[in-house]
């Protein structure tokens, strides 16, 4: 019998149910510099909440703090439904090792969400088509070589004179998985985790840097989303300050139709 | 001896020190619709971590999820450090009334910043003094009583005909405690949820709304902040989407000097 592979991703964020304690594990696959990539940990936290059987409603906003290393091997997950009422849910996860101390502290809010007056005063940021732009070269980080990046604006070159002015902190990119699939929820949490540290754009140059705390909101259900029917999101992101250790980023993910799909901002400890 | 009346919000915001357990109470000062303003409590919660013996650090990134209506009364506050590194601290707070279930889950990032690169590359919307615009007429809702709102774009008007088409979302005013007080981490908490919703202006007509997860980034620690000496700020708010019940929001809080205190973002509910 044939059995179609588990795309990486799902292997990479796969969780064990338990009832409020779930299992995961790091994966090699989605690894950056110094412990794995924020985005598939979040989406994994997502994932345990997706797939807890008390679970109602689609994702809203989740904030995911990002307390202390995670080293590769297993990790629990203690999922807290904190409160539900009619359409909403608010549940707390905490992310440990070891049986050891926090990791990772996220927070999420699912809703059931009704029809009402609908508007986007966003406009899509201009882009030429996915299939017209060459995708961004391999790169050492693992979880980098599982997108396929487009870049519009921003291409990385992290390797000019980093005494130079400031250049621009804003990128804009198409993203999709490596290897196809469908953009869900979990898909959207990791890729708002996917941009290169606006550090690095702004200096041109890499730096120790660290995700402390991240937030993203998701602007369509389930169901609009899996009408949408697309795997690759175009991604823009900039910076408003860099002071004294720590740069924020806000970003936007959007579907090739001009929906918008998430916004996101975060917070980031840079060495610089 | 003549004694220093307390401010309103310092008042209205106090909380009682406890181990783990601290206390508050809801103020009829700063008062919404149908519960207490949300930036007070999030202040309050603020308050907290701030005064907690334990607390190391500024406040760096607060996420307030509001789970349920929080009813006119006391309230307790379960603060726990759940992780502290060498320079950051991680929060997690649950207010509770009753001795019932979580009406506000909050997360907390503290952090002692230090000496880095520093650039802003967000440029302060222009906006005329302070001084030469009109305070905000009062209106019924308490917390709005509270606040000196001078409107350089965006004036309300929320009586307008509602089935015209959707106008901007974006606002931008000064905004000071009516009672003098010197801006701190506290006041731009509360600040940060002072916009009123983004659907009010989209619409120009009032609706049902309810904030469900605010997330603030402070870019100044306390003693940068001690510096600016100020006691109004320059806050500017705009919207991004609003679909099926739930609308975003992002805003800054600036200076009058031009340097970029705080950004923050939220997510609401409405009904229309």
């Amino acid at each position: 019998m044939l059995t179609k592979p588990t795309h990486l991703f799902d292997d990479a964020t796969r969780v064990t149910a338990g009832d409020s304690r779930w299992q995961g594990q790091t994966s090699p696959d989605y690894w950056a510099f110094v412990g794995p990539f924020g985005g598939a940990t979040a989406a994994t936290v997502l994932r345990a909440l997706i797939e807890h059987p008390e679970r109602a409603g689609d994702p809203l906003a989740v904030t995911v703090n990002y307390c202390a290393p995670i080293v590769e091997g297993p990790f629990d997950l203690d999922v807290r439904l904190v409160k539900a009422n009619r359409s909403t849910q608010h549940w707390s996860v905490e992310l440990s090792q070891n049986g050891g101390e926090v990791a990772t502290l996220a927070t999420a809010v699912f809703a059931e969400r009704r029809p009402s007056w609908s508007h986007q005063p966003a406009r899509m940021p201009e882009a030429k088509p996915f299939a017209e732009i060459r995708p961004y070269p391999e790169v050492a980080a693992s979880w980098v070589r599982q997108y396929d990046f487009r870049f519009i604006e921003g291409l990385p070159d992290f390797r000019s004179d980093a005494k130079a002015a400031p250049q621009s902190a804003s990128s804009k990119f198409w993203i999709a998985d490596k290897v196809a699939r469908r953009i869900d929820h979990l898909s959207l949490m990791s890729m708002s985790d996917a941009f290169f540290a606006r550090i690095f754009h702004a200096r041109r140059e890499l730096v120790p840097i660290g995700t402390v705390s991240l937030t993203t909101y998701f602007h369509l259900d389930a169901e609009d989303l899996a009408r949408e029917d697309i795997s690759h999101v175009l991604a823009a992101a900039d910076a408003k300050v860099f002071h004294k250790s720590f740069g924020d980023q806000t970003g936007e993910l959007w579907s090739p139709s001009g929906r918008l799909l998430a916004t996101t901002t975060q917070i980031v400890y840079f060495k610089a």
